[in-house]
């Protein structure tokens, strides 16, 4: 097993990484405060994992609330859903939520969290690829809005992560194709020699072997760790994880979301990202080529299908919250594992882009 | 003017309390972020004020939000609807939320505001007397739950808060009075000097003589402060302030929301801790009929009128955030002015009292 501390002044948490750690009782029940627990998942995790996270806490007033799975789910009704069983079951200021499943339930729970009875303790155990690098790591919770997503949320961390590699056997293949997205976007965001080891055990990676895996979501997690200890509140630095994402945003937001998942969607955007950053001037052809390449190699997908004019998806981009009063901040690629925010992109080029991926029929 | 200025580290703000302080520009432009600022306020404020305080932003993208009046719309629906103004004016992360009315629209404003894109700037304008000596002081912000009041929210700090006291004259005296139970609240729990001042000034008080009004909520907002900058997230000392709340919430968790207003429901909430005090043995019963005596001449009530049974009276106060794994902790006096934590009282004796006050007709 690895462990990870995550440095973030009062707010300090662990991150176990290993295999078949959703077993090890202590790493769960030493963050569990007070006796009341519920856990929070989804209708597709809970009759594979729920009741072995269960039988861990026999000594616990254990009580369970069972989501719709997916996406769509993502907002504030569902939402509601967590705060009828906590208080039907009477669960007071001292219980622990655990979110056990993807980044939706991940995102869900951590946000009931920090707001019932304004801040409860919480627990993540992650099982899907996306959430293991992504929502687990940096306190982002929130759920969608018709009108754009994850833009009803708060800041909050939770107790500990439990990262257990072997959940991934259960996952769906695309999926995990979309969590692999998430991973390549820390190396080409920040770390290039990251990137390179992507690349060279692509093949590894996509047949799930579990010491690459477990390399491979211990430094996502350390790279994303660090970005966010750097800045909790996304003032500055912390912006540069949105690489792909205003891209992937207005994807799903034009298509509606489900069409692609998030990590898909996040995959074209980093590709249409490294495009203008090409047509920019900085990250020359190749390197762009060779991006494509491991996307490909990871079952992601490199256009988008489906139609969505130009001024929708500029539209959909605006409405991101990378949005300072009005313009719209991307973030680029000098060179593989150096991005940057950037302001002063030509807007000609963002067109081309843009034009370049938008109705396209397969 | 009085300024007071609150110490709470970074989040650090001032609380300006005067007369026609609604005129005076700079005090909210000040605080403002961006140039995007939503004015959240509801049916009955929108008509006397909201115009006025529009007339001083004509340099910034203004937007507003008219919710519905009242205590049984606080809650995720309601809050729904700001969200939904944000999105539709396309409201980003550097913008400014203005709360302009009672407790409602602040707690609903102040969650909104933490919630939207996971933070956004916020400034309080309190009308009601009960808002301005207790929600805008201390960043409790949230809505109800239909199983609990306050149940869903966050603790979040605004940028300044404007407290007119000329807005007191167009506030209808049930409202008045009801602030005026929170005022001597303050008095009784932790400042014997404040409620003797009280005591000796309630007729002029309930005249709204400007001046003891100004010094009144300037203590009240000053004691609270001292209190809360002790202890911001509720782990000690805070939870003093809820004297009379957990009666008072179980009065009108039980009769509905509405029947009492939140701070007659306080004041007779507060009477019976202070009968529970006296039964087992702390303030004298002369010091009881003095608070009784007060509290009739703020025109508050001092019985329960409604069918309410004990065991669900017990019920509605378990139900409330002051329990901790299942026993309920409540808030008595040792002697006016000093109140304390209580966790060992006689079950026996808070039955009398509670069987003393429920069932009665008027």
């Amino acid at each position: 097993m690895k462990q990870l501390d995550l440095d973030l002044a009062e707010k300090s948490y662990p991150i176990y990484i290993g295999r078949n750690l959703i077993s090890k009782q202590e790493l769960v029940t030493n963050h569990i405060t007070g006796n009341q627990v519920m856990i929070v998942t989804d209708s597709t995790v809970a009759p594979i994992y729920l009741e072995k996270v269960k039988s861990l806490l026999t000594n616990y007033n254990v009580s369970e609330v069972v989501l719709p799975d997916g996406e769509k789910h993502k907002n504030l009704d569902t939402l509601n859903l967590i705060f009828d069983a906590l208080l039907k079951n009477r669960f007071d200021r001292s219980c622990t939520l655990i979110a056990l499943g993807g980044g939706v339930v991940g995102d869900m729970t951590g946000f009931a969290a920090s707001s019932y009875q304004r801040g409860v303790n919480f627990i993540q155990i992650p099982t899907t690829l996306l959430s293991q690098v992504d929502s687990s790591v940096g306190g982002k919770t929130g759920v969608n809005h018709d009108l754009g997503k994850n833009m009803i949320g708060a800041f909050y961390q939770p107790k500990c992560v439990v990262i257990d590699i072997d959940t991934l056997d259960t996952l769906d293949t695309r999926q995990y194709s979309a969590g692999m997205a998430e991973v390549i976007k820390y190396g080409l965001l920040g770390n290039e020699n990251f990137f390179e080891y992507i690349s060279s055990n692509i093949e590894s990676l996509m047949q799930k072997n579990k010491e690459i895996l477990i390399d491979s979501v211990y430094q996502s997690c350390y790279d994303k760790a660090n970005i966010v200890a750097k800045d909790e509140r996304e003032s500055g630095t912390r912006a540069l994880l949105n690489f792909g994402h205003t891209f992937g945003h207005a994807i799903e937001n034009t298509l509606g979301y489900g069409v692609y998942l998030h990590g898909e969607a996040v995959a074209v955007g980093m590709l249409m990202a490294s495009e203008l950053s090409n047509l920019q001037g900085y990250i020359d052809t190749k390197k762009v080529n060779k991006i494509k390449n491991v996307l490909e190699k990871a079952n992601l997908p490199i256009s988008i299908y489906g139609k969505i004019t130009r001024s929708e998806f500029i539209n959909a981009m605006s409405v991101d919250k990378k949005v300072i009063d009005g313009s719209i901040r991307l973030v680029l690629l000098k060179q593989i594992g150096n991005a940057f925010l950037c302001d002063n992109y030509s807007s000609e080029l963002l067109n081309q882009v843009i034009d370049n991926y938008c109705n396209k029929t397969k």
